[in-house]
């Protein structure tokens, strides 16, 4: 079997304060922000911060993201996460080539779905996530960037 | 500031069963083990697996870690979170350059360090832990890789 996952994308974090998380991630280790967006489908206002050296754009190698996430309201999955666990890390993203076929090989070994179909994610990526209950309590995201 | 997080290294999993989790990414994702360790002053089993086109090194840019972390007893942080949150991701890890400095840097922001000193970690890096709670609930380890 190839390697499905190409690299670590992101590390999902939800906070309850988008502006003063991300001023505290700039504050502490000197990370920018490379996108703010707003994304009603999955009720989180997020912003992505690039690790490593910069310059250093979307597509290229050997930067991974912080993806800060605030939920637009109580009744959002980031909002009851957070009721539930506090503020914290929220998920994993990984990237992949094709996420069609990812989604495939994936659901061919058993693992379930939360998402059939790849879902728009941050930076016009395609993405979509796995069930946390099949993966020892993770979820995780699948990662298409746009090309 | 120059950024001082040169790369996302790693996320580390907690999990109740070292074995089974290394088969599961396995199986589902196609990633292989790289390293299996037992790190005594952590109360660890733990295995790095690599996460990034076959062949790519310790030391190769691109790639990241999924790090799984079975404890060593139930009285060892990690045991502790599992009994507390269940299995799941524990912490994320960053790279940095140089982590006394690392260090010394974060400490000047007021953030409080688990570690004041670096610790023994995976594949021989000297790693440190931030303390979570002044990090928005995220564990957070810098990591020196084995240069």
């Amino acid at each position: 079997m190839l390697p499905l996952l190409t690299r670590l994308d992101h590390v999902g974090i939800a906070c309850r304060d988008l502006r003063r998380a991300i001023d505290m991630y700039r504050e502490t280790f000197g990370v920018g922000v490379l996108t703010l967006e707003e994304n009603e489908e999955q009720g989180v206002r997020e912003a992505m911060l690039a690790v490593g050296p910069s310059g250093a754009g979307p597509g290229s190698l050997g930067v991974g993201y912080i993806q800060l996430l605030e939920p637009l309201g109580p009744d959002t999955p980031v909002g009851r996460f957070i009721a539930r666990r506090g503020e914290g890390i929220h998920h994993v993203g990984y990237r992949v080539e094709d996420i069609r076929e990812a989604l495939a090989t994936v659901a061919g070994t058993g693992i379930r779905l939360v998402d059939d179909r790849p879902r728009h994610g941050s930076m016009g990526a395609s993405i979509a996530f796995l069930h946390p209950g099949d993966l020892g309590g993770v979820l995780t995201e699948l990662v298409q960037p746009l090309s």
